[in-house]
């Protein structure tokens, strides 16, 4: 099924309605689905739901599903799994796979875990999970077929025939020496069209390697460049420890320009939208704050050239100079202007990666919308004290009242309209990044000024 | 060699070194190198010396260089060959490289390459080209191996070998029905794990299928999301057309983010750094101007609001009120936060894409630099007549030259600090993402701020 294609939507809905009449059926429908789809429904639903259905499935089924799940569900999951039920999922995945779930779990019931599993397997784990996780030893898989080049190439098919249940299947063969440094490498496709009674040594091609602590971004990088399938990560002798794939360089690289983008606009990365307010707002908040205190030293900074403060205006406090009420204009249309790209950074990447499916867009925009205007409002006070004091020496003014009331109706304006403008794009047809990037900062500026003048004209002058 | 690596640094020197030598040798050695080594040096020496070089090597290795090449360098090349020399180098390709190769050609060339090809091929280029390059149509290749469900594995292996020269190796093989519809696939994984005698149909599984006008980013998601090796692409008809590969969906997943990107930032996507200065300040000065306009209008609203114009200062023209000069200060400030932050991002995505290599770091600072100051001057000159027109009537006044002085020093700065930034952080281990965000906006609102008080106070007040 297309993602967020009618077909998806009807799965999902059908889903839905059964979780609602009968659990046992719900969970039947997940155990027959793809896990990738199963993945997707389980994070759309209320946390409590999901867990239900989700203990009904057998471990092999959860395993799958937990391979494919965002990082958010995962780790809701594994909360609350026991150990033992935990440690059979374990058993059921790629080692590298079973590293990452066991991140997201507790220490304690990590370690439980472990103790629990066969030695080889707890080793292996303990070794992976103590890689940094952005280093290639972090997202390398340990399972992998390894053969000497003295051998014929039908021996080499027969060595995959015993290992496939172990092993990815689209990873290909290393050739190794007795050292076990990787000497050579063989895709499946040269075993298919070589004789089989051709030496290893004959047919391999050299293999691509990487050090097991070098940044996950060069393994990346070099399976890009060189179009690779799978790449060989060796230790400091050089002897291969795992693979990495081009399905994870793939996954390395999404990530990574998420990452790129969601730092750039302020906001944290993945899943944004799927957050409950509170939290966006305290995730965003922090830099927000850096805003405020540039803007409000940009007023200080201005107030000492041009000589002002409102209550050295004309008619004390309450009528202030306009050359004191614009000292706060960069304050105000910079937070907007800051609030607007992040609603429509989240929006854009949102609607490209599939994050936002169609049946969830009202919702999405009323969530984003919520969080711009909390944020609006947590400024205006903070912006409405900090103008006042620092002005006027005292906590409440009209003066501050008014710079903080035009930075709530500012900030909250921006955050509908980084919202409203990718939404209409893409009903239209048009593509929302073009549009969302200077263009509503610049419509954001003039806006933000005129409500801030025409606030401030009607309090103060 | 992985990108960036001292080893890749010091094959690119010798590469140099040969070419100032003898380009025979230079020639030698690109035919020698992985073809995505030869795409990447070409791509940094002088135009000619690289056409010189290229146009040296015989059609294969030529046509693989070509498939690795950036569309920059493509376009060049294919520029400066004959029609006959390209011709055989599309006879080299892949379907659907050779379409995007065609696709960089002149039209009337392409029209005489196709002529001069066979038929079969004629008609398959044609029909790819024909595809919006957006579409799954425009990516797809269009070799593919096919076989029936009543086959035996064995036959199955029997005719890859046959087919194994015209096929990317990484496909697959799908399974269709006399119709050619797909109705299942064979990874190579399968067939060396299955019996040779096993029937097709009870070994194959599912297929995934997209239809041939669907958008290519929905063929990427397909293929993310259920960790696909090739992806079906089926006509009207529902019959099989061509495949897309999970390699091609990680490129257009990567083009997408850096289309992303770069558009939020008002710049334009790929290779930025490469670009000779002039075309750079072309492509990014349209968005500027819409800022200024918004700067503008701002600053006249305000002033309907505030009631001034500098004419109607105390003093007359050359002493303003400090409330026309604040006015500008939201175009000024606007301005140089969005300069700024495009060369902040074209630096964190060079960097993180590995298109800013260790060799080119000063090279691209320097370039980047001098693409901000430009913008800046021209962004200068039209606020100063716009500014002094819109207040005082003429072209040319104190104020306008205070206004335009401010903004060319601002933007510069902001350019400065946009490339210094990203490349300290790299330096010091952070990542630069994080710092060149909000933080980089409200230092760059302050500084400006500064930067236009001491101007118009040295000169206005």
């Amino acid at each position: 099924m297309v993602p967020n294609s009618p077909d998806e939507d009807q799965s999902r809905e059908r889903f839905e309605e059964l979780l609602s009449s009968s659990q046992e059926h719900a969970a039947d429908m997940l155990q027959a689905a793809h896990p990738a789809d199963g993945a997707a429904w389980l994070l759309d639903i209320d946390e409590d739901d999901a867990w239900r259905v989700f203990s009904m499935l057998d471990a092999d089924c959860q395993a799958r599903i937990l391979e494919y799940a965002e990082d958010e569900l995962t780790s809701h999951l594994v909360g609350r799994m026991s150990t033992p039920d935990l440690r059979e999922v374990v058993e059921e995945m790629p080692t590298d796979e079973a590293a990452d779930l066991l991140g997201e779990a507790d220490d304690r019931v990590t370690q439980d875990v472990l103790a629990a599993l066969d030695d080889k397997t707890a080793e292996e784990l303990r070794q992976l999970i103590s890689y940094d996780p952005d280093s290639a030893g972090g997202v390398m898989a340990t399972e992998v077929i390894t053969v000497s080049p003295e051998m014929r190439v039908g021996d080499v098919v027969k060595q995959i025939k015993k290992q496939s249940e172990e092993v990815e299947g689209d990873l290909g063969t290393f050739v190794v020496d007795e050292e076990n440094r990787p000497v050579g490498y063989l895709s499946d496709r040269d075993l298919l069209t070589n004789n089989i009674h051709e030496l290893v040594e004959d047919v391999m091609v050299d293999p691509f390697v990487i050090e097991v602590h070098n940044d996950q971004e060069d393994a990346a990088r070099l399976i890009e460049r060189y179009g690779l399938q799978a790449l060989a990560v060796t230790n400091a002798n050089g002897a291969l420890v795992g693979v990495i794939s081009a399905e994870d360089a793939s996954e390395i690289r999404e990530v990574e320009a998420d990452e790129d983008i969601a730092r750039m606009a302020g906001t944290s990365t993945g899943q944004q939208t799927r957050l409950p307010i509170l939290r966006r707002v305290r995730q965003r908040m922090p830099l927000m704050m850096l805003t405020v205190i540039g803007g409000v030293v940009s007023a200080k900074i201005l107030a000492y050239f041009t000589g002002g403060s409102p209550n050295a205006g004309a008619a004390g406090e309450g009528i202030a100079q306009t050359s004191d009420i614009l000292r706060y204009l960069p304050l105000i249309i910079g937070l907007a202007g800051n609030v607007g790209v992040q609603s429509s950074t989240i929006l854009i990447r949102g609607l490209a990666t599939g994050e936002i499916e169609k049946s969830r867009e009202w919702r999405v925009l009323g969530g984003e919308i919520g969080v711009g205007v909390t944020i609006g409002l947590l400024c205006g006070i903070v912006v409405m004290v900090a103008s006042s004091l620092l002005e006027l020496g005292s906590p409440m003014s009209t003066f501050g009242f008014s710079v903080g009331a035009a930075t709530t109706l500012a900030v909250g304006w921006a955050a509908l309209l980084g919202c409203v403008t990718p939404m209409g794009c893409r009903s239209l047809g048009v593509d929302p990044a073009i549009v969302a990037g200077p263009f509503l900062i610049s419509f954001s500026d003039v806006t933000g000024s005129v409500i801030y003048i025409l606030i401030a004209s009607a309090l103060l002058l």
